[in-house]
């Protein structure tokens, strides 16, 4: 069985030496522009270049080295039929959930002002915050929306959910496809979106939809910089509607130095690191589905790529 | 029935309002250190005076406005029959357990540094950290020891517990005893305290107790400013053995300002703000102990003095 590694690491080692560790039988190879086809039965892939699938036309299937395979879908050339297959949590959902909790947690208990006192030396005590002032929805109801989701019900914030389907999560209330959605952001003061980047949900944080949130409201984007309508979040903040963000991903990333949300006070940005694909599991997960595959037995996380997730 | 509030609130008007409206047939009275004995059948305490005791003689009941009994336990002249119920939970659990985890995860996820990034329009992606690096012990396992270890596992940290008495926590690997404490502390990287203050747990967090721990360690401290020997903490921190070190409770509050931990980077400092007591559920927990006290029935989180807790 051959592989083929595609993705920019520098150090592609990092990655195919345990995968020889894990497939011991398996022939590895990194994809390389200038080489000729080396005939691979499977692709590990992370934004790969549109030749490899005019190159490798024996590819059984091809594994996204991350959850959201927005990246992948838009590569010309992808074969309709082609089995595409994306990372099924490997330590991303708990990730995604501690740091939304931090960021949420960072804001409802206003941990700045304490930060600031500290680095003055100043000991004061603020008025403390009502967990009822903090309802909060929760866009995607995937595996990462549902933990991010657990987690904030076990620390007894009130949480709705809003997906295209419907789903069940205890202690949640959860809405379901268009007709609700505005109803959803009815109830919602801090909305957390963990959506896929499809079609329907490009741009789907827009100036309607930040009106909609409660008053004084604060959005938390760990999805993709696509789903926000960006000008449109300045305009909300300038308005007074949304009155902080905390935003994870961006639609071009590296965050542009003279991006208009650097000034802002009231955004906080990180580097695309609410969840990291982590080596190990990742491997695990994917050498194991591989095995599988190739002795004809049922995998799971086959993307439904006209859906786009 | 008459009812003594005695705490420092210059708006005593806060809780006897609503104390009032809880229970309409009570009366209500608020201390005066100049006044006559009003004869209270139960007293409302924070830190009373000494001289409530010598006043009231006809006290049933004594309801402490917190978890943590031992400011009420160290007044002179408390009657060594008198029944001192501690505050149960009230929502100080939750809060506790959101701002470990807030904390913990600001240290793990080095969240300092993506803020200083932020602060100076740098987009910078660090190492992603292990959570099998660090291991959590937590001391004490009421409530609210109980809670932390919860969330912290739902996060999956591995996680140690260690109290006086036998607990079963799902997922928690708990210890018992003097005997195992070093044990203990030898699988602990971040060493959380939720004790309540006793003679037996006073100045508990030494240099003994830091020098077991695993190296590069981390202290969280949510129980009370005795629990810790201050200066052993910086000691075991300018020898490297602890890193850093999260504080929410002295030995003096509030700190004062020539004190060396306002100076240290590695410090943070926060103004026994991780739990507080929120006044409505604090009162209807206290107003229902009272009414079922005077018919008869029995009533939770009567304290054994001696032991302290």
């Amino acid at each position: 069985m051959k592989i083929l590694f595609v993705a920019g690491d520098p150090k592609p080692e990092r990655w195919t030496v345990p995968t020889q560790a894990l497939l011991p039988d398996a022939e590895i190879h990194v994809w390389d522009a200038d080489a000729p086809a080396c005939d691979a039965d499977y692709a590990i892939v992370w934004k790969p270049p549109a030749q490899l699938f005019e190159r490798e036309k024996n590819l059984k299937a091809v594994f996204n080295l991350g959850a959201g395979i927005d990246g992948l879908l838009k590569v010309p050339n992808l074969p309709a039929d082609i089995t595409v297959v994306r990372l099924e949590d490997a330590g991303m959902a708990v990730q995604m959930a501690e740091y939304v909790m931090h960021q949420l947690v960072d804001i409802t208990r206003t941990m700045a002002v304490y930060r600031a006192q500290n680095a003055e030396g100043r000991w004061q005590i603020h008025r403390p915050i009502k967990r009822s002032e903090w309802p909060i929805g929760i866009m995607g109801l995937g595996h990462i929306g549902k933990r991010v989701a657990r987690t904030l019900v076990s620390l007894d914030y009130t949480v709705h959910g809003w997906a295209r389907g419907e789903h069940e999560i205890d202690g949640v209330t959860t809405w379901s496809g268009e007709d609700h959605f505005a109803t959803f952001l009815g109830k919602t003061r801090v909305l957390i979106n963990t959506l896929p980047l499809t079609e329907a949900t490009w741009g789907i944080i827009n100036r309607q939809t930040l009106s909609d949130l409660r008053p004084e409201a604060v959005l938390i984007n760990v999805g993709r910089g696509e789903h926000l309508v960006e000008e449109d979040l300045l305009t909300a903040m300038d308005e007074g509607q949304v009155i902080r963000a905390v935003l994870d991903v961006f639609n071009q990333e590296p965050l542009p130095e003279d991006h208009p949300f650097w000034a802002r006070g009231n955004i906080t940005i990180t580097p695309h690191i609410s969840a990291r694909t982590l080596r190990d599991d990742t491997l695990r997960q994917i050498t194991g589905k591989i095995r599988d595959h190739s002795e004809g037995k049922p995998i799971s996380g086959i993307v439904d790529v006209e859906r786009g997730y």
